[in-house]
């Protein structure tokens, strides 16, 4: 059975008969959306994540500075409206092109120039609607992959089909960009994910059946999460298992470690969908240097991109209030060392596997 | 049946022996292999791809500018020869670590300070033995996706899986590093491979079947083909057929698609491996602007690296010798325009099947 979505069909035909309604009454035409800017950003303390705080902004039609975006954005909700019906995906690059053939036509010039005209209207109408841009068929890139034992349903285009996840050899399941709308996730059996920052040690752990031993969920973000993928984390968060996160130590992997756990100020609009405060952090750490000798043969130096994070997220109340991470952060600062999470497979390449294990198993890991 | 691979293992014994042997003889020890330098690099007219000539390089042991270096290799052999026999895979950045972890502890100082200087070593090897290093069980980094009517069956870690990859959704088949040791492809039944720059047009395509009603292989190498993507090309054109690459009109979906089809200077010396001389370019072109007049108003300003890029391939012999390139590329330059392929879902997000439908019945391509 076809999973049902939020009708964002009806949506938009609401937004756009308030819109007329307000014109029909003679009223200078206007929608609320809540403010993005970084003043209304916050931390939610019972949440665990960043979120936009109360501040609303009104976008009107009769306002100088306004008048062009309102109609803009009148458009992308049209052309997502259309989508929507059609049952059609398109990027908001694949949207700004619609909007350059159809409404560039008959006008003396063009209302978009440019795609970053349009991406902000897009997430004017996400805000106001309170739905994400994947709902509006638009997809954002997409980057992740995942194995472990549970089935995918995918309603997709014009078929269903059951991909199961386990029997995906050495490639694994590429995330998609969309992990909610005509999508189930079925018989999902795991004790916990783990997510490696990695491909190439989330390729290691494949190879040795890592995730079959242990009955996990193996997902690598490739980098950078993916609006996709740090969706995925927080629904298979939702079923209630552990999520463990194995990054570098570094700028970068701190980085995408906090983005999963807390979401990120750019998507503070959609936080609480894509954050995961339940996530921890089990390496690589500057105190593996006290645990395991050889590692010490094998730290980089930091570079100022490295060091310059390390002081900023000093400064996050949600990251200072843990004393594992100061601790952690501070000695990277004094000690201007790094290291890399390939370094596990210095000893032997089934260390890594080990590693992993004892750290879950001893619940050592950083809040 | 699992599929018999080379036996680099062997290959490498035999390359220990003979030093080995060379030692005992009171000889100097020395392999050799083929010059990789830009100057060795030449283009294979009659393969049609670009490939390492003949100047030799000796390595040996009592050369002062070499000593170091023979004795990095001869490491790097050593480790790869193990990773062979337990039959698990790494990155060369795995290999690094291993090497520092095992070579670095009863020296005064590492063999190895960084990774930049192990990668030329490997590529040695890779010559002198006349294997790609993904035998050496050095999986290189992996990217690209495709789906189509056919199956992958994957002898992994220790099972053996077939995917029928045409059931994998919205997803796909992530390609892998290496495909082909202990993988095979069977009942490959399209008619012809279409390689998508963009994964977006990628997913554009699969959403509306493309492949399905055309009973073709659709590609996406999600922009520069890694070495996976290209060899899968490769192999794919070994069965018989025809290739097309379709990519934006700009400097980087050239090189795409001039490196998927000559090879790249970098990868010369495997240069017939992964080449594909058989590639042609349906679009998007130039000269799509006069047969799409929508397509006049989406065009967008070449940068300098687009004119630099147009004015090298204009001096390239075996692009120059085309006179459907010289035309495009001098109307770029002249004109300092380029065309991205979303704009084909301008008119409708489903414009862009009929366009490639177009193309390929009326052969309309470029070589």
């Amino acid at each position: 059975m076809k999973k049902e979505n939020v009708d964002v069909g009806a949506m938009l035909e609401d937004f756009g008969k308030d819109i007329v309604a307000q014109v029909e009454k003679g009223k200078n035409p206007s929608f609320n959306t809540t403010s993005r800017t970084r003043s209304n950003v916050h931390y939610d303390e019972k949440g665990g994540f960043l979120k936009l705080g109360n501040a609303k902004e009104e976008r009107s039609f009769i306002n100088v500075a306004q008048t062009k975006r309102f109609m803009q954005t009148m458009a992308v909700a049209g052309k997502c409206h259309k989508f929507v019906k059609e049952n059609l995906h398109t990027t908001i690059r694949g949207l700004f092109y619609q909007l350059k053939y159809s409404l560039g036509e008959d006008v003396d010039e063009n209302i978009f120039n440019e795609q970053s005209e349009s991406n902000p209207l897009i997430e004017d109408l996400e805000v106001a609607l309170g739905i994400r841009r994947e709902e509006l068929h638009l997809n954002a890139n997409r980057k992740g992959v995942l194995i472990g034992n549970m089935k995918v349903r995918d309603y997709f285009g014009k078929e269903e089909q059951e991909i199961d996840v386990s029997k995906l050899g050495r490639s694994g399941w590429g995330i998609p960009s969309d992990v909610d709308n005509d999508i189930e996730f079925v018989d999902v059996k795991a004790k916990y994910a783990l997510v490696v920052e990695k491909d190439a040690l989330w390729q290691r752990l494949n190879e040795d059946g890592f995730w079959k031993k242990e009955n996990a969920i193996l997902i690598s973000p490739q980098g950078q999460a993916a609006r996709g993928t740090r969706r995925i984390i927080r629904k298979l968060a939702d079923t209630g298992m552990p999520i463990y996160v194995f990054n570098d130590c570094d700028a970068w992997g701190w980085y995408i470690y906090w983005t999963i756990k807390t979401g990120s100020i750019n998507l503070a609009y959609i936080g609480g969908d894509i954050a995961t405060p339940e996530a921890r952090f089990i390496g690589v750490t500057m105190s593996d240097l006290d645990r395991y000798d050889f590692l010490n043969n094998m730290t980089m130096k930091t570079n100022e991109v490295d060091i310059k994070r390390a002081q900023e997220m000093l400064e996050y109340p949600w990251i200072n209030r843990h004393e594992e991470w100061v601790s952690e952060l501070k000695r990277v600062i004094k000690t201007k060392k790094k290291l890399e999470q390939d370094t596990l497979e210095g000893p032997r390449l089934t260390f890594v596997d080990d590693y992993v294990r004892e750290k879950i198993k001893n619940k050592e890991f950083l809040p």
